[in-house]
């Protein structure tokens, strides 16, 4: 028997031929590929094939992907017609981890968990998510849903459903290159939930609905949202050096900054912040970009010898902020991306499974009796 | 960095006052009071009490907790109605776990986590779950909904629900106790789900939501359909050893037998065996409990050296199966009171939080580089 690992610190709990995490040197790969260059060259269709596959797809075989997730962007009617009837005030992340798990109700056999029906209900989330989300958003702000267009990649076709516009190529591009950024990242706890459930031989609904409630944790994806509401109370740019001193002198965690396995910038931070500052010039918001870069250049003054750099939070919060998506959207945003790593995570486990049981250590009485009510 | 322990096997997750098991001993305490005790003296509502504060209620404080629960049974009159347009093929697991998740949907403030809210959404999920049962199979069976019933305990007031009739008293006391059996049992699969999701500080709809999917699984929650359908597999009592032979020297699976923890006979099965034959008896299912009885000698005399033995889902499926539920109602009635123990653990997780976090073992290239689509 092992000591008790707090929070599993250290161990090691799964093999994955998925992505490499060295956090000292601050490198991240995706099938061996450095983040830089899939950010740089690739599209989140083909990164998700590089996941599921661990390869690179020939051409005809991404047209084929392509073809077969575009197929599929459209949600039941019944259940369209139920968004319209959630009420207004809900969160979309409660609303999301609700409906992905609707999702199984309209599969005809959700507990099939054989290869070809693991990735056939993967891809069947991953491409019903985005309408999911935008039809949702749409609801709370009375507007008519926006049908998929299977004409269009991931990217393009969600905002164009959340907007009821097509992005501009600059914001498609950005948006796409967040979603690359943010499908797979080691055994993290959203992944690592996916894992644990599906290693009872559950389902993939199950899988990706338990990651979804993981993610809204705001030790985990909800700390974007956090970034935000930062950068929203800091007034200019001459008021970011009090403010980040006054932060670190009251010991205040820094919404943004370091992250348990990167001793280094965290390497998504980098594949985002030059396209943070494009964005930020082509849609008027110089002053936030500004804002966040002199942030940065503090906690590094003052804190980099300690470790504690910009993660992936820092500029994925600007990024979403200057395509227009509103602070409630920020978490789902890193949802959608995910589920491509969490599916690739539940394929993998599947092929090589072994239930999740770990010890509790019990710390309480033992022996003790059962004291009737009147004597207690 | 520690060696790869393959679904955490013998690795201690996180530390608990809550139940105690010695599996070479077939021992089961929840905070030190043996499970016998407690299947023979308790209630359901006291047991979680115990669970939840780690000592058993005065008399007039079971009464606040029972007045409590009772006064939340009720859901909320939007998601009745939703139900009633949810497709009838669906499953009750997958219906549990997405309705779980709405109620989130309901709550004005569903991610305070402090210790007050974290028992008060605890005990909304946990009194409405059997209105979220109950409700569904009465849909599907073209049945009007039975309102809840806040004069009649958990037992009593699901089956009620469910079959508009109140139980026999036996029935109830028999449900009741199978209630207090499936409460808690250490870091089980859906429990330690439950733990990791909350420990993002995600919210307790997200992680009670995600035990729910992780339960369903066969290897998990979903054991005690698979002993229902073996024992209909069996035509009668002479069918019963050369069935069960058969299996053995086929080498499958025989469900109802074996578990991860327990080398001896589960001490859950023990209390459940005298119940079961009651209840067996006074519905006219001797001719089941018989086979139930004849499979147990054949195993004990054939593998009990081995130490493969009966566990709790061999009685919960015959036990289930005399107070007349249907078989897809077997693995909700675990979840039902499993509530009780995912939710105590999600409150001790918050008392004493640290994210989890594991690491994976990386088994893929190393810097391959990004090939361009027409080169691969």
């Amino acid at each position: 028997m092992s000591d008790y690992a707090k929070g599993l610190e250290g161990i090691i709990a799964a093999e994955t031929e998925m992505s490499f995490i060295d956090g000292q040197k601050g490198v991240l790969e995706y099938v061996g590929i450095p983040i830089g260059e899939l950010g740089k060259n690739s599209t989140f269709e083909e990164t998700v094939f590089l996941l599921w596959n661990q390869r690179l797809p020939k051409a005809s075989e991404l047209e084929a992907f392509t073809k077969d997730l575009r197929s599929r962007y459209e949600i039941p009617g019944a259940l369209a017609e139920r968004i319209k009837a959630l009420p207004t005030t809900a969160q979309p992340m409660h609303v999301l981890r609700t409906l992905i798990s609707e999702l199984a109700l309209y599969d005809n056999d959700p507990n099939a968990n054989d290869p070809d029906s693991a990735r056939d209900k993967s891809l069947n989330v991953l491409a019903k998510a985005p309408a999911l989300v935008a039809y949702f958003d749409r609801h709370r702000r009375g507007l008519d849903f926006v049908k998929p267009d299977a004409s269009l990649g991931f990217a393009e076709n969600f905002l164009n459903m959340l907007n009821g516009e097509k992005p501009t190529e600059t914001m498609a591009r950005a948006f796409d290159i967040c979603m690359i950024l943010h499908t797979d990242h080691g055994l993290n706890n959203s992944t690592f939930t996916a894992r644990v459930i599906i290693s009872t031989l559950s389902d993939v609904y199950s899988a990706l609905t338990g990651a979804v409630g993981s993610l809204r944790g705001p030790l985990h994806g909800g700390a974007n949202e956090g970034v935000m509401h930062m950068l929203n109370e800091i007034p200019d740019l001459d008021a970011v050096e009090p403010f980040i001193m006054g932060k670190i002198e009251r010991k205040d965690k820094i919404m943004g900054f370091g992250h348990r396995v990167y001793k280094a910038k965290d390497p998504r931070a980098f594949a985002l912040q030059g396209l943070a500052k494009q964005l930020a010039t082509d849609t008027g918001n110089q002053d936030l970009f500004n804002k966040s870069m002199k942030i940065e250049e503090v906690m590094t003054r003052e804190l980099g010898a300690k470790g504690i750099y910009p993660n992936v939070d820092f500029y994925s919060a600007t990024t979403y902020h200057c395509i227009g998506l509103k602070l409630d959207l920020f978490t789902p945003m890193f949802a959608m991306s995910r589920l491509g790593g969490w599916s690739g995570h539940v394929i993998e486990q599947l092929s090589n499974n072994r239930l999740f049981r770990p010890t509790a250590k019990y710390v309480g009485p033992h022996d003790a009796p059962y004291v009737a009510i009147g004597d207690r």
